[in-house]
């Protein structure tokens, strides 16, 4: 693997750093791609460093050196597909709130209707679901960085659990139709789901 | 194990059939007690007929002989622990249908909150969303023997996707509360919880 040479040549000299950006950007990226298709199809706990490194085409020890253990690849992994999803969050949430539900409900179809972002989003639900540390990336993602900060905008006294009640909405819906594929919601056109879900997800938010 | 023995004397000359229910009885819970142990632990992947076999205390041969392959093991420990619950099912289709929602998130959150019953839940949920195989039980189960017999009762075009949103709201819950384990709603009273979620049941079921 010449295009990994000049980055592992530098290991030894600085073992927690990070090579150059320029040198490294390419591999790294090809590293995630391969953890995302790994931990989509096998789950958390039949997807191994050494199997992502081999789909990569590069050695095991470079991503322990890039990433560190597994949990952290599989957070990495996970992160840098949804950071695009994660900066539309505040697009979602600069709406006034009585639009929020509609574009919540728009956001997380447009995630998941998306090949790019679906596996990366399969690769957690699977993960998380029969793993407890995929489950803590599930938590930290999901309930920090995003139903927290959609609770903040409520002035409720149970704002997070709201926040909950709209996400564990549309975290069903996607469970039956992208997981499970239950008919007729797996088939279903988009629109016609996204005008049931979004007022029930805008009236767990700001409803009575 | 002595008391199987007696079950397995007879297995050359009725392979198909099964053997006597009262000398039986015992040796097929303990077996799909084990199952259920097994899926819920493990994963459907993860669970071997072996594994089971070991657990129940009996030889593999047994858990074919009773019950065929480990996807029929899978469906049997399933199905039977939620017999009482598809009863239920019955009553909770009996009320008026504008008191449904209630009925069904208080079913619903009585098996979640009965260890008895979350144990085979857990495994459906653990296993339906890594394994085709377990999804196919899934929705035979909850689809076919459930959802639709609710969506029969609904007097609209949409029925069947009312149904299903209806029921992707209450699985989003117990995939936050029970499965992934996000606070606050894990530890909610479930009060709180029926007191917002019923009312959304029923507006799906038969809301505008």
């Amino acid at each position: 693997m010449t295009d990994t040479a000049g980055g592992r040549g530098g290991v030894g000299s600085r073992r927690r750093g990070r090579p150059p950006r320029a040198e490294s950007a390419d591999t790294r990226d090809r590293i995630l791609d391969a953890a995302r298709e790994e931990f989509a199809e096998r789950g958390y706990d039949k997807t191994s460093v050494r199997g992502i490194a081999k789909a990569a085409g590069v050695d095991s020890a470079l991503v322990h050196h890039y990433f560190g253990t597994k949990e952290q690849v599989f957070e990495a992994a996970v992160e840098v597909a949804l950071v695009p999803a994660l900066a539309v969050r505040d697009a979602v949430l600069e709406v006034p709130l009585d639009d929020v539900g509609e574009r919540l409900t728009r956001f997380l179809f447009g995630l998941w209707e998306n090949p790019v972002t679906r596996r990366p989003l399969l690769a957690i639900v699977r993960s998380a679901v029969n793993n407890e540390a995929a489950a803590t990336v599930f938590r930290r993602l999901v309930s920090a960085q995003l139903l927290r900060r959609i609770a903040g905008e409520i002035d409720s006294p149970d704002a997070e659990l709201r926040a909950e009640l709209a996400a564990a909405q549309l975290v069903g819906v996607a469970m039956m139709r992208y997981v499970i594929k239950i008919e007729p919601i797996a088939s279903a056109d988009p629109e016609q789901i996204i005008a049931r879900v979004a007022p029930v997800v805008q009236g767990h938010l700001t409803g009575p």
